[in-house]
C-alpha cells in the first residue's frame, strides 16, 4: 500500500506462520518477509531487526535499511501521513514515535492497593505505534539491552533512550491509531471500515444526454458527503476505463442507462467485477438504474422477469457482490 | 436499577436540561434530580454536591448520604457488583475508586516535542470511574480546592488525597467501564448492548408432551451458550406468569405449541409485549414456532394465509416487534 516501503517483515508466532502464509498468497501481497516471533514484544521486535543484520533467519540477508518502522498488527488503521511524518522525524532526531492525548487520568498504586499518586493527565501522552529509527540506533539499543528489558520492557523509545541517549521526537497521531484490545475494539474496526467503504462511489453511466443530467444530479447532491469518481461511456461496458476503475478500491457502483432492463449487461459487470478480485475482501454493492425517459415505449416488466432478477441477485450474492435495481419513470 | 442507592443527581449543560427531562420522563425514571453543570468537569461535580448541602439548587434540600458515588454518563456499562465494591472501600477508606490496566505506555514529554521519559507500564493504572466518598470528605476537599484545580483538575481522588489526606483505595474494574470516547466508541457501545440483549431468551410452551420434549432440547443444546427462561402454559397465553416475565428483561421470546398456525394468538402475545413498553428500549424477536406431530391432519398453510402472516410480521414490525414463523414437520 506505501510504494517506498522496501521490505516487510512480519514477525509471527511459529503456530500462526502457516495462517500468515496463505494470508499473504491469498492476497497477493508483495515484499513481505515472515520471521517467527520470541515469546515477548521486544525479543519478537529483535528477531524482526535481525533479518537485516544477521543471517540466521532468512536464506538472504536483506539489505540494511537506514530507516526502519516498527509497527503493531492491532493498529489496522494507520494512515501513509503519519508512517510518513514518523520516518522524517527519525531521520533528523535517530528516533520517533506517534502519541495521541490520554484518555482517562493515570494514577500510581502504593503497595497497600491504595492511590499513591495521580499524573496531571496534560503533561503525559499515551505512546502509540508506528514508530521509526535509524536502524543502527535501534538495532544497537537492542544489542545492549539486558534480559529484563527484553522480559518486561514495553516501549522501543525508551531502549533508544537508555541505551543510545536518543530523546525520540513525538508526533501526533490520529483517534483511529488505537489499540484493537477488547471485543468491543473489534466490533468497533468493523464498523469503520464499513463507514469507509461507503464512502466512494463509482457511478458508470451510458447512453443519452438526459442520463449525463442525472449523473451530473447525483453527484451535486451527494459529494459532500460522499467520493464520486464518474465514468461515462458512450460504448459498451466493456471498456478498459471501467477495468481499471475495478482494480482499485472501491466498492459500490451505480449503473445509470436509459435501456430496458437488461440482464446480460449486469451479468457483464458482475463478471467484470468477480475478476478484479475485489469482493475478496468485502461485499460490493452495485445498484443498477434505469432511466424510463422515453415518450413512446414503456419500460414495464413482468412478474415472470422481476423474478428473474430476484433469482440472479440471489445467486450474485453468494460471490460477495449484492445486487440491486431501479427502474425509474420520469416523464 | 440499583435498588440502595436513595438519590441520583444528574448534572447537565444548561443547554440539555430540557432533553434530560423528558428522558427521564419516557423511560419512567425515580428519584433523579436535575442539577446545572459547570464550565468544567470538577465544577459540575461539586455542583452536584452541594444538593444535599446548599439550598441555591433545589427546592427541598436532600439528606445528606454518608456515601456518595461519582460516574460519568460515557460509561454507560457500570455494573453493581464494582458499584457496591467502591461503596465499601470508601466506607472503610474514605475514597474508593476504580482502575484498569494500562493498554498503552505512558510518556512525559519535554519543551521540545521529544520523549523526556517513559513510565514503566506495569507500575501505573488508568483512573477509571465509579469512584465513591464518604460525603464529608470529597464535599470539604471541593471545598478546599483552588481555582486552578476546579479549571485544570481531572482526578477527585487527587482532591480527596490533597486536601483530606485520603489515600483512596483502588478498585479493579472490569474492561466494560472504559470512556465512550470516539465514533467508534458509539459502535463498540451499540454492538455490547446487542451482545446482552440477545443472552436471554425466554421459552414459552402450551400443549402436549412432545412440545415439552422438544422445549427440553432447546434447553439442553443451547443452555451453555445462553440464558433461558422457560414458561410451560396448560391454558392460554394470557396467564400471569407470562405477563410478569414480559415486564422484566427479556427481548427474546420463542413460543412452542402443536396448533395450526393463527394469528390471534400471536397477536395476543404481541399485545402483551407492546403493553409491557419493553420494545420502547430495544426491538423484541418473537419466534412463533408451530410442530406438526400430528399422524393424521396436515398443517399446510396456503398462499393466502402465508401472505397474511407476512403482511402482520410487516405491520408489528413499526411496533419494535419482529415477529418469525416457524412451522416445522416432524413426523
Amino acid at each position: 500500500r506505501v510504494g517506498w516501503i522496501s521490505n516487510i517483515i512480519v514477525v509471527v508466532s511459529p503456530e500462526n506462520t502457516e495462517k500468515m502464509k496463505s494470508i499473504i498468497e491469498k492476497y497477493g501481497h508483495k515484499r513481505v518477509t515472515i520471521v517467527k516471533g520470541g515469546r515477548t514484544r521486544h525479543r519478537s521486535i529483535f528477531n524482526g531487526l535481525k533479518v537485516f543484520a544477521e543471517n540466521q533467519f532468512s536464506n538472504h540477508l536483506l539489505q540494511k535499511p537506514e530507516v526502519v518502522i516498527i509497527h503493531d498488527a492491532v493498529r489496522p488503521f494507520v494512515e501513509e501521513d503519519i508512517i510518513s511524518k514518523v520516518v522524517m522525524a527519525a531521520k533528523e532526531h535517530g528516533a520517533a514515535g506517534a502519541i495521541r492525548p490520554l484518555v482517562s487520568t493515570v494514577i500510581a498504586s502504593a503497595a497497600d492497593g491504595c492511590l499513591d499518586h495521580s499524573l496531571e493527565r496534560a503533561r503525559y501522552r499515551a505512546s502509540e505505534m508506528p514508530q521509526a529509527f535509524l536502524f543502527d540506533i535501534i538495532y544497537k539499543a537492542y544489542q545492549q539491552c539486558t534480559d529484563y528489558d527484553l522480559d518486561y520492557g514495553t516501549e522501543c523509545l525508551h531502549l533508544a533512550l537508555k541505551y543510545c541517549k536518543t530523546n525520540a521526537k513525538l508526533v501526533e497521531g490520529t483517534a483511529d491509531l488505537w489499540k484493537v484490545t477488547y471485543k468491543r475494539d473489534l466490533y468497533a474496526a468493523e464498523s469503520i471500515i464499513k463507514d469507509s467503504l461507503s464512502q466512494h462511489v463509482c457511478v458508470i453511466t451510458t447512453g443519452k444526454e438526459a442520463v449525463a443530467q442525472v449523473r451530473f444530479l447525483l453527484q451535486e447532491s451527494l459529494k459532500s458527503q460522499i467520493t464520486i469518481e464518474a465514468i461515462s461511456l458512450s460504448l459498451s461496458i466493456n471498456d478498459s476505463h471501467v477495468q481499471s476503475s475495478f482494480s482499485g478500491q472501491c466498492y459500490n457502483f451505480i449503473c445509470i442507462n436509459d435501456n430496458k432492463y437488461d440482464i446480460q449487461e449486469t451479468q457483464q459487470l458482475v463478471d467484470m467485477l468477480e475478476k478484479s478480485n475485489i469482493p475478496v475482501l468485502y461485499p460490493i454493492v452495485l445498484i443498477s438504474v434505469h432511466l424510463d425517459i422515453s415518450e413512446n415505449i414503456s419500460f414495464h416488466i413482468g412478474m415472470e422477469e422481476l423474478t428473474r432478477i430476484k433469482k440472479f441477485a440471489r445467486d450474485v450474492k453468494n460471490k460477495n457482490i449484492l445486487v440491486y435495481s431501479l427502474l425509474i419513470q420520469c416523464k
